[in-house]
């Protein structure tokens, strides 16, 4: 069974809303081996429907229908549907009671323009919507074809997919099985470089397995329809014998985790603490690190450093290193990152300094040059210099060097040998 | 003209992303006048992508890709248009230099996989990546007929479509009328309420006026397509004699600009500056207002307080306070933000503390709850506690508490009468 995703609703094609019920739709399907070739968007418009639906025919078998069944004149779904397959529209008394109901136990009476939720197309079985007005179909309208209509709403549409549609994908035939899959995600490399490593992989099939331009980095994702514990030996065996040797410390995470949760499951199990001194991403870091639920157990505070005097007076960066060297030099990461250390009594510290732009201060340095500073127990410290491209947005800038920033962090916090040398000060 | 915007990825069909690109493009084209009734998703597959490039081809001039044009092998967007149309592809040697280029001043070496990004239909036109390897093409494959192709990278492709495209489409004869709007940004007040409020302005035509949710609130869209002189009275009118006496200040912002750029307005026009002491947001505030530009004129700083140690020794919250309260206390929030306003010098400071959950740290608070405090001149201070609800989650809660703390800021530097009374302490 092939399916196909329509979305019907003019404020989709006027970009008022984001058409979030198609994603969760696919990825719903994706899990229940579901193939899936086409999504389509098309206003409340009859004729545009009915061509959709029409086209949809001919290339799929399973219409999944979603918007266009609310109590508005131009909510159409079902009055187009009835139409294109000739089925007459009947009134389905046991919605109209459902309906009535539900306006009493919300204290109102239900209004005259709600009992056309209730005109359904004739054969079609119900789905109940018990937190709304809006039921939706499961209908057969041609041999070897099956439409559900859900309402468009997400809430409502995520509610009666999974309670009411997917337990029937299994018996009707439509679902044959669950597909397994595992996310790697990589730092520090580009997608471009991941996917020629890669290279035949990508087109194998046990796992079949993708790469994926992320903000935070590479995500690859290997992904297998073989049985649970088929799944699991052979995607066992795409980790450790091709992503771990062949990606070695790019490599991050193997079940999709975030960097920050990666950093701080580190720190956590050395029972260290780790503090930030930001100036050019003021803050983004520690805003990320505390997105982290627990992160009070590893995460002592930060500062956003954003004018010489604060670097100076709350982080200790020395003032004759400022005037000497400018905020933005790797002496004043490195006194930064030594300083943060110091002031929060932590274990680790992560520091930043650079120019994000849009303009570099009258500094002959370029817009997109970063520096970023650790300092760690016994000595350690690590400076380097980044530059993320002078044309880039101030808060792309930000994002990257935030991201790099906590991927040196993780380097030096397994003493990697992938960390590149520090630069020298 | 009619456009059709055309998703290439075969991560949109796994669910892995959302199609903000077609929600973006498609609210551009509304304001640009451009009819637009079809919205698809393909995978990355030749034989499917061509049909629904035939498809498009039977209903629509304009047609819009996104995705596709990246350096991997299931990147197929360029090829595919090729064979459909029997266009030849030839290596563009501006976009091979242009993609070195970018490597260099990146510090890295182009892979060879980047070559194809030069491989383009004969006769296209350029458009420019300056940004990244993806270089997108204009191209009039038939007569009457325009496509174009960008980078399914969202940053990428919006940047590519407002520098090269949009110019070029009322010349190009696509876009016949520019349509004016103004965008009213709220806070403090349910997107129902604005609503009902508006009543039937939601109906009228001159201005036609929509209503969105937004997470740092509600903005309100007018929008004309009169000639610039005349949309200019009618957009004028709609907010001097309905939006402004309706909301008064509720609307921080009648050109759409972020609460922070306005308050950093504020700061900058009283010469005033600012500094932040966070606990439960964790450095989100400071890293908002350090994503407008410039923030560095007003901005001192802020100390992301995660400890009570912190929040003692560098921001001066008393420790007998801490012990006494709790570190999620009015108490707290009002020693955050005087502490936060002495260390960093500053005339204004904002400081929060909370639970953002998932847990409450044994406390018999509940999660959601939240105080904030802000300090200024002349011994000014105000403390405020908010419920966000203990069922949403950990991020929703630090935005939230982010987006009401600097609100109230807001008003506090208006000196505004909106401002409701400090708690007592």
């Amino acid at each position: 069974m092939k399916a196909e995703i329509i979305a019907v609703g003019t404020e989709l094609l006027l970009g008022e809303i984001v058409n979030t019920n198609a994603s969760f739709l696919a990825s719903s399907l994706k899990d229940l081996g579901v193939d899936h070739h086409y999504q389509t968007v098309v206003g409340d418009n009859p004729e545009r429907l009915s061509q959709v639906i029409r086209i949809a025919l001919q290339r799929s078998d399973f219409l999944i229908f979603t918007g266009g069944i609310g109590p508005t004149p131009d909510d159409l779904t079902h009055e187009t549907i009835s139409k294109t397959f000739g089925l007459e529209l009947v009134e389905f008394p046991e919605v109209l009671t459902s309906m009535e109901a539900l306006f009493k136990s919300r204290g109102k009476t239900m209004s005259q323009s709600n009992r056309k939720q209730a005109l359904l197309p004739r054969s079609s079985e119900l789905l109940a919507n018990p937190i709304g007005t809006a039921w939706g179909i499961w209908l057969a309208p041609e041999p070897g074809k099956v439409l559900v209509t859900m309402p468009g709403v997400p809430t409502e549409m995520k509610k009666m997919w999974e309670e009411q549609i997917v337990p029937r994908l299994v018996p009707s035939g439509i679902s044959p099985v669950k597909v397994h899959s595992r996310n790697f995600r990589l730092c520090g490399i580009p997608e471009s470089k991941v996917a020629e490593m890669l290279g035949s992989y990508l087109n194998s099939d046990q796992p079949s397995v993708a790469t994926y331009a992320e903000i935070s980095g590479v995500r690859v994702r290997a992904a297998t329809r073989s049985e649970v514990s088929i799944s699991q030996v052979i995607l066992d065996k795409f980790e450790n014998d091709v992503m771990i040797p062949m990606f070695s410390d790019y490599v991050y995470s193997t079940d999709g985790s975030a960097l920050e949760k990666i950093v701080g499951e580190m720190l956590l199990a050395g029972s260290q603490t780790l503090a930030t001194g930001e100036s050019c991403t003021g803050g983004q870091i520690s805003k990320m690190l505390t997105d982290v639920a627990g992160s009070s157990k590893w995460f002592l505070g930060g500062v956003a450093a954003y004018t010489d005097a604060v670097k100076n007076q709350l982080l200790g960066v020395p003032k004759d290193i400022l005037d000497r060297w400018g905020a933005v030099s790797k002496q004043v990461a490195y006194h930064l990152a030594i300083g943060t250390k110091e002031t929060f009594k932590s274990d680790w510290s992560l520091s930043t300094t650079g120019f994000a732009g849009p303009a570099s201060h009258g500094s002959s340095e370029e817009v997109g040059l970063v520096y970023i500073g650790i300092a760690g127990p016994k000595g350690f410290y690590h400076v380097s210099e980044h530059r993320f491209g002078s044309s880039v947005r101030r808060d792309a800038i930000r994002l990257q060097a935030s991201v790099v920033g906590l991927n040196l962090l993780r380097l030096a916090l397994k003493s990697s040998s992938s960390l590149p040398p520090s630069l020298s000060l």
